[in-house]
């Protein structure tokens, strides 16, 4: 079982001129695999074999599964976080519009929904994946939003209005409780915007 | 497989006398055996073995996995949902904090937080438990709060408030996100309560 079989090419570590080439398929791979079968299901043997390589560069240029993980899910939500419009940006008294719409954009997109689906199921149920996932979306998403408020508790106050989009994502996407699953999102977006503002910046 | 081992006492239906008893110790393991494993991990036969009666059996009292599982559920649910204070009573203009104090209670208690975070697993990650999950808390406790709601979106007004408390609770108890994990669970009442009043009764 460690041979990935007819499709791998070599052992070892690559030519440098392809380095670059191989790191991206293994991580666009783990992605995949990841979005598939969760954290607990996939096994770094199962990347390897899929993109073509040997388990031991998945190693060399990632670490862990964890690390993995945690590299797939950056590479998933990169595009989400570098958007200009995203958060950290525009006036105060809209961050909260801002967060719910840039939540709503992750969930209504179909090329990320996927991955996203895929990291909140293994954060669910596995302790690693919840920590990885806690480190990362506390580390991009929540810290960027505190660090624009004037307020002694401002990381509470995140995790309050992240509660109220995650809950909600559940609810609609994962769950699918009707009517919240068929609603327009504009009309979800418009009644949770408020709620995420005065959790923000209400008295 | 198909045996039960040395624990199997008979197969086939039991004599009248016994059978509420059977059934009832059928329905207790069923409910732990869920909270260890999951929905998906979890199998009828592993169920009649733990409780030392043929398979055939469990399926007689309860139907398919699915409904074994929602009768684990309802059982786990049951204390809860019979709290003369839990909701459906009181005042509407303090809905919202009986609800909330309703779901922190059963997260709170040591008792039915196991069996909850396993249904919340669940539900998360297999279709079938997800079903199960949104008709018994969409009958058993969305739909009592919105009937008490004079609207013509209730039923979309206890969702939002519902995502509200389950998403405090995916961050607090699952994910473990600080400081909302740690904070007092009076402050945060006191913080969600006229939130989720305000998704019920506000404008």
């Amino acid at each position: 079982m460690s041979d990935a079989g007819g499709t791998t090419r070599r052992r070892g570590r690559p030519p440098r001129a392809e380095s670059g080439d191989t790191r991206d398929r293994i991580l666009d791979t783990a992605r995949e695999e990841f979005s598939e079968r969760g954290f607990e299901k996939t096994s770094v043997r199962g990347i390897a074999k899929a993109a073509g390589v040997d388990a031991a560069l998945v190693h060399h240029y990632f670490g862990t599964k964890e690390q993995i993980f945690e590299a797939a899910i950056e590479v998933a939500f990169a595009p989400a976080l570098e958007a200009p419009t995203a958060i950290g940006d525009g006036p105060l008294d809209r961050v909260g519009e801002q967060l719910t719409r840039f939540i709503f954009g992750i969930w209504e997109n179909p090329t990320t929904r996927k991955p996203v689906l895929a990291i909140v199921r293994s954060a669910v149920n596995n302790d690693a994946a919840a920590t990885v996932f806690r480190r990362l979306i506390a580390t991009q998403v929540m810290q960027r939003v505190a660090a624009r408020l004037d307020a002694p508790d401002a990381e509470l106050r995140v995790e309050l209005a992240a509660a109220q989009l995650v809950g909600c994502a559940m609810l609609r996407y994962v769950i699918r409780v009707e009517p919240l699953a068929s609603a327009d999102p504009e009309r979800i977006v418009a009644r949770l915007a408020p709620v995420v503002q005065g959790h923000l910046t209400g008295p």
